[in-house]
């Protein structure tokens, strides 16, 4: 796969969430990396609150990993 | 998407809860953007025991983080 | 809402844990604000062993936060 | 509730380990404080093995924090 | 029960895998002390892909608790 | 099994996310060892939104520790 995170550093706390999404995302490509599949999938997903829950989740863990990156934003 | 966290800090433990449950809605919004969908998917979600509480969950997620970047209002 | 949390600091290890209770449980107060719906839902809820499983999971996470916050009583 | 939890602090990491199984386990004592219940919904749940995955990361969760408190029994 | 767990340290970071993988079935053994029943669950659950999973997510928590424990064998 | 993970150190973040889907997949093997059930999982697996959601999250608590063991790369 091609470079798509050449750092955890970002400039604000919300580019820092914004990171958190894309790497909640790029293990369902390494996953699944038809990008046909994850496209019949999405109208499903994105209609059932669960599964929206936990995909946030997966953001919530990792943006615990982007904070610490960036010590906070202090 | 416009700004919508300039900051991790709170004044308070409680304002930082309630940062914690923005932050675990805000993934929702990125994914699902349809502000008429997710209304569509709310009734049955505020009724469903289990979806409250993975709910719950993602905001426990973010609160160990926004508590931390406060150094828990110590 | 009206304050309910005013600190992250506990005198036992055993407070802090019934603090962990409040704060997994508040999540799903905002959430469902009516709390009618929320009575509905507890009788089915009380008995489903993997819903008080995913309950206690939550109140963990905010455990591992109340006892940082705590210096873990040391 | 009685004391049930004076101290974070045990002599290993085993006792460290089933402290953490006490904490998992009181939780659900506080949702559903009927022993008659959670006695009967015991045998259905011993025998589901997502049940048992279920409870066995709750256990990890506050196992992290058990250890942290611990200073890892180094 | 006997004595299982002397320590968290471990030579390699492999060897810490090692013990995370023992450290979230022994929560299974504590919940479930029946050696025939855990084989009974064994077929169905290791042919289910979100079951395994689910184990893979407890092992990974634990391992976070092993890899701190061991400074991250640096 | 074979020596598969020699040390929690990479490169870059991106290399360190791969070693987190490693480390994600590595305890199916442990429960799993049989590559042809694996194979007979995975497509169902990877056509099920919830199920690489699930996987997803593995990988999330996966990086945070390989992003601690690398200092976030700083």
């Amino acid at each position: 796969m091609s470079d798509w995170l050449p750092s955890l550093k970002t400039k604000t706390p919300q580019e820092g969430y914004e990171l958190a999404i894309l790497l909640a995302r790029k293990a369902i490509g390494y996953t699944q990396p038809s990008a046909d599949v994850r496209e019949k999938l999405r109208p499903k997903y994105e209609e059932d609150a669960d599964s929206l829950t936990l995909a946030s989740q997966v953001v919530a863990i990792h943006y615990q990993t982007v904070a610490a990156a960036n010590n906070y934003w202090q």
